[in-house]
């Protein structure tokens, strides 16, 4: 991106927390320029209305979800439930338009698998071949090119960073990996439900969805592919009472011994959202809050079976909106990290 | 105890939440006088100055703590910093006085292993080995009859209750246990430090102690003992933004298939304490609030490897006071259940 | 009641936070048994299913509510929205069941300010003269012998308690009360709206209902009629994002100097259930969690025109469930604190 | 600031959260360059060491407080305790260095008044008097020409913007002022102390300091210097279980009919940290969280005698570090709003 001209964005459906994310750190970013947001429930409404915090930095006003009018921007971001995305992406994408789609209609590539666990019938099977699965550690030069990019999951980001370095290493047992896994309520969205209440959430923890989670398969596919041979999880999701934040705690067999802290450093060193702590620090979830990074660190507690690792980021961020962006980024030719070197908030 | 007599208890160290906990349960005890309360720190203050909640209820206040007076009791709970008990145990004995300790003195038997762990040298082995651990549902008939109970951590009661069906029933590889467990605040006790301010821990999560905690050998040597046989058991402690509360995430490899609900229901089924949920519900740490009761569910997700089992407590209440008043039910002949039997607070 | 015979309870509407709250309290009480627990939306479910903490103490399920079912009952205690109770409690009146109102249909006198703030019209004005304002401090009397009680609004009973003395000394300016008042989210109820979610409500502050919030009339009148002047009062409620517990921070313009703090002590001497703190101790919410007590203290801040009272509950016990049962104590023959005695949890 | 040279910046004492703030926004600002940071107690350490945030970020290590290596500054933040700035400025001052305050050392003229409040002996009275108070909404244009700013409180901060223009207005009483103002925890810094731990704050509320708080003076000088008449205050803080925000609610009697919104949006219209919100709509501290604005809504309740005026900021932010650097901004020739123009973290 050479051209001093910002690129024009739209965000369908941004009543939600990564709509309302994205707009914060799109603010943010010198080379955009939000040009439209859409919402059917809010059509006509002041975004800063709903969201008091954009006022005096977004003037935008909801517009019905339109493709004529979407087609103008060069890149549209999809904030909208499961099975939205895939009935659009394919008009837009044919007028050139480039599409980061932070739902789950292009992460797996079965089609029989995502069809199982979303419960409906694809609507453009073809598109998620050419979809590229929007992780930068993994598929960097494949995004560049993209003109469709699947956001990954939030719990898939975080896990699948913290594995990665060591089944790549080819000392771990991959056939019982074990993803013990913590999340913020923002998480679920802001739909109200009882479960998400302050009253029922707070001062309170609890698993969910232990015996099957969307966001199994998706790890399982995305891991398979690179290892090349199928991966057995078991995946234990949880309800945290904070509002951002993920932190995932991995537990591996390892098949012989190996200098963690090496294959990890040697893997992230030139990653710049990717930062692996020293010995001995281990990563709190606070330490992303509000920023796109990922913290991770290794461990092998008492010289026993199991190598444990930990992984954080804040699932708003790292875990949806700042990796769209980060993903519009390489698409567009900004630097990678443009709009996106902030700082965590701490306190 | 047939005699309507109300039996006297003492408190030494009743200034931290232990304490505080076992002052509100033991006041809602039919059968027990509070005679004395010690504090070395806030002698002369009433207890319901530091604690407010006491204000109407409590009108003792703090004595030095004095082996003499405290003979005069027939129960003393030591509610102290690890290290305390061990010195006035035995000239309580020695005199009568059935002895709870809340700290870890007592709790594991090697006492290499305590002196390596606890980072001081023990004061009277010989007592160790006549002290009960207080877990009754492995050890009710002999807490009956000990004069010594050393009252189990709060880590080690969660884990110890969910893993035990599972590993007693010869199906699980108990070479390779996992338990990924979360604690409220209130578990690191009331003592000021940066890492318990509200500021530091809420809206955040992390794990702490990964490469080794002190409860991690009194699980392994319980567990040990019971099976007859050395478990490996990998344990990392994470810190909760919540007050009470401790979740128990317990991953078992599983050597064969068995009806893993059956096992827990009939394990448990006359336990008074321990709630085994039916298939499908999972535990939340507040169905536990404030009540001595353990929840507990088994589920063996997409017909895996593992068999993942999660246990929940109220640290300061099963995990720790009202833990130690069920042994103290038992050494004195009430009703195992007397005083304990309260509905934990939702919402 | 001197028989040992329990008296018989029924709720209607027992699926929000004031109903589980009943069943809890209720349990502890020994003079009572719950008979039955109605609900329109949950017929057929157990009540431990929605409520865990009532696993292995209640095994009723609920009911369609009946009136010939319902008229079994010696009590029975609406939980219900505003409005539902107003059609019913007629036809259980004259059945010789005794009513405890936990909504508002029979808090306010005036019928024309009534249906104003409550946007329908009254079903049974004629009920609301002999329905007695449920607030034992100012009507125990009359509660003793009532067939109907209108329990009091969770912010009309701290504030009603915080004003009354100052008010009754003749000292005070009540023509510029103020009532800054602050109140835990579990006052909105467990309906499933946006603006109770945990990551809306959680780390956040604010004002609502600034413009009018239907307990000023009711706070008015109740002051009015004991006062037997009208009062002027400015009262701006808030939201905390705890779960439980109301502060109100009253202000008075003093018109004489007076000692408060021996008002405030002598005029609640006598209340099992409101405590006058010491001078210089200032009130906190989670002393009274869980707990049916209401803590009062009284400051004039560097000699200054006002008075500032300070006044604190659990809005789901002194505030809701456990004034109700209070309530019920009075108007069946129980001691005033049957079953309400317990300790507030701290921490 | 013509020039391209980024301006150089110590920051002296900056282990608690107004210094790890002052580093999170001044890395944000494209003019400064953060030379050096100060702390007796960490010299040597890695100040992203004690903020894992700043990983990445900030490669300084924290060096001894030295007047000749601080002297290299163009400017220098005291984020110091009390009495600490009043020792080392005059030698800053000396050597051309401009000086930010973030204590209370120089916010007060009344040095009588501010040694009674502060209980020790003041320094340097006379520069007390060169001092600018660094509120730039009252204080712009002595800002820019100042070599020493004291930068407000973060409770005087948000009572003086909420009170200012009504009072200025001459249609309020300004003898009988009350502010009802509730502070998140980070206020009481990250001191080790029992009662800012997450087991004793969280899930609770109270009032403190009621007798008389520090700010106390410093709003009541502050205002009446302002009038140029004594105001007469009545202020009562509270503490939030929330990390960050202060939401102050004021009452004012009026002593005419007035169109307060009209004068509020008048009196902040071209500030570019003011946000008065349109009628209905009442601010919410979260709005604020992370930015340096200052949300204010006014509303009469009932065409009551009151006007209530409701005022939100960041404590750390307006309420401290954001305000430093504003005034810095003034100082240095920036433009007022350089590294600040940001969002606040909704959810």
């Amino acid at each position: 991106m050479n051209s001093s001209r910002k690129i024009s964005c739209g965000i369908v459906g941004a009543t939600g927390y990564t709509g309302v994310e994205l707009l914060r750190l799109l603010h943010n970013h010198p080379g955009v320029s939000v040009a439209m947001v859409t919402s059917r429930s809010e059509t006509g409404r002041l975004v800063s209305d709903l969201f008091p915090n954009l006022r005096g930095h977004c003037n935008l006003a909801f517009i019905q979800p339109d493709i004529d009018k979407l087609a103008e921007c060069d890149v549209v971001f999809f904030a909208t439930p499961n099975g939205t995305a895939m009935q659009q992406v394919p008009g837009l994408l044919e007028r050139g338009v480039r599409v980061v789609d932070l739902a789950a209609d292009f992460r797996i590539r079965d089609i029989d698998i995502w069809e199982h666990w979303y419960g409906m019938q694809h609507q453009c099977p073809d598109m998620v071949d050419e979809a590229v699965y929007g992780l930068p550690e993994i598929n960097r030069e494949k995004i560049k090119k993209a003109r469709l990019v699947a956001n990954p999951g939030c719990y898939p980001t975080a896990v699948t960073l913290g594995f990665l370095p060591l089944l790549r290493s080819g000392s771990a047992n991959i056939h019982n990996l074990i993803a013990d896994v913590k999340s913020g309520i923002s998480g679920a969205g802001k739909k109200a439900q009882t479960g998400s209440l302050f009253a029922e959430a707070a001062d309170n923890f609890k698993a969910y969805a232990v015996s099957g989670h969307r966001h199994l398969p998706e790890i399982r596919e995305v891991l398979s592919l690179i290892l090349g041979e199928q991966v057995d999880l078991t995946f234990v999701p949880h309800l945290l009472p904070i509002i951002r934040g993920i932190h995932a705690t991995l537990y591996v067999e390892l098949m012989e011994s190996i200098d963690l802290q090496s294959i990890y450093e040697a893997a992230y060193e030139s990653e710049p959202f990717v930062d692996v702590l020293p010995t001995g620090l281990y990563p709190e979830t606070r330490s992303c809050k509000s920023s796109n990074v990922c913290r991770i660190s290794v461990e092998r507690p008492q010289d026993g079976k199991n190598a444990v690792i930990m992984s954080v980021i804040d699932n708003l961020v790292k875990g949806a909106a700042g990796q769209a962006i980060q993903n519009m980024n390489l698409m567009c030719g900004f630097d990678e990290t443009e709009g996106l070197n902030t700082i965590a908030l701490i306190p």
